[in-house]
């Protein structure tokens, strides 16, 4: 099984499924592409062959099926490793689980474009100005902060739904901008941010991101102010 | 079960659940919100204690339990129905599905945006001015042929998995819209569009959304032009 992902300081899709892979032991290849969203690109030509989005994350079973887009991903890896506890046991705690994972995929816009993922960058400074002038990004970190919340209280913690899973690894891209951008949350919340953080599936991560230096401008619209 | 939805003319996301229960015979109890997303509405207002997303369409359990986002409630159905095929029985048909559905719920953004849902009105030549100023129009429309396309021609269709499942619910929105802006469509695209028009649950939602006769400026951008 192969996992094609972008750059690890920048690529907030591609981290979901292989935090989530690597939390549970379930081993599988890495390939990296170089993020390049120029036309034709390296990026473009070699993920034409795997998928007709062009997007990464991708995963590639052994014998070449591929699965994209990281909610499609995690499906297929919580069906071919029952196993595993990927989503809750529980029915209802599930369908929650699924809420919430469903609705970071398509929603809390502003905090992503207005803070896209940089792990190896201290941008608390830019955090402060940009809470500063959009509202926006207070009422996606109010609803991001309430959903943790929530799912905390019933799950008593100290990950989402008790132990941690998928919808861990969906939030993990969002723990890196609250701390990276220093975004203030509740103390419940923060101690969540501390346990992602702290997991070793998510410290491992952090640590290829680091030592990844490779800074591309488009992906840098904050570096220099920072 | 109660399922929660918005105006049938427009509402694009309360349609795919809907079609989907309907096309399986699975009884519900429909709870039509009209849309009204001014601060404080009686949209919002019933929402509240049903979901802190303030979206519809939201499915309540007989217990009071709530899933809230189209991909969560189809995995909810799959779950709770299991006698049905609401996704395709073949485990990697499955999660090309959910890739397709997943692709769908976070994408093609620049057709949904510059087309939205009106199931009631003939807007084809606005569809035409669009096309002839919006290459994104153009792009998603590609990528939406191509993507039906192939999941016809690995099926043999007439829906994109063969028999009708959670991805034609998935895609019907989608249907009407290129009915609807006369959006040009390649031969077995178009097939397949009428395949879906004329389905049963399709098609009473559509009666529905017509016998609705409430239109909402915000939601009218075209109307006037048509
Ligand atoms: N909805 C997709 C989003 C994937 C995505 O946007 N990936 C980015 C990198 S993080 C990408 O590959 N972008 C290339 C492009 O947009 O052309 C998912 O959940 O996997
Ligand atoms: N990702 C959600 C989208 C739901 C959605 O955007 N619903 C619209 C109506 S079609 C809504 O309720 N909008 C109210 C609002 O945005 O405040 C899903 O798949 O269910």
């Amino acid at each position: 099984m192969k996992l094609y992902i972008g750059n690890k300081n920048y690529s907030s899709w591609s981290m979901r499924p292989w935090v989530l892979l690597k939390a549970f032991g379930i081993p599988f290849e890495e390939v990296k592409l170089r993020f390049d969203f120029t036309p034709g690109s390296t990026f473009y030509q070699a993920l034409k062959p795997i998928t007709p989005t062009g997007k990464v994350p991708v995963l590639v079973e052994d014998d070449g099926f591929a699965v994209w887009d990281t909610l499609a991903i995690t499906e297929a890896i919580a069906e071919q490793f029952p196993e595993h506890a990927i989503w809750p046991l529980e029915r209802q705690q599930r369908a929650r689980a699924r809420s919430l994972c469903a609705e970071m995929h398509a929603g809390f816009g502003k905090l992503r474009g207005l803070c896209p993922m940089n792990v190896d960058v201290d941008l608390r400074a830019v955090g402060a100005k940009l809470l500063s002038t959009e509202p926006g990004l207070h009422t996606d970190l109010a609803r991001l902060d309430a959903l943790w919340c929530e799912a905390l209280a019933a799950s008593g913690g100290p990950f989402l739904f008790g132990a941690f899973g998928a919808t861990d690894a969906y939030f993990a891209p969002l723990v890196m901008r609250v701390t990276r951008y220093g975004l203030p949350v509740s103390a419940p919340a923060a101690a969540y941010v501390a346990a992602i953080e702290q997991h070793p599936a998510v410290a491992a991560w952090v640590k290829d991101a680091m030592a990844e230096q490779d800074f591309l401008d488009f992906e840098e619209p904050y570096r220099q102010q920072a």
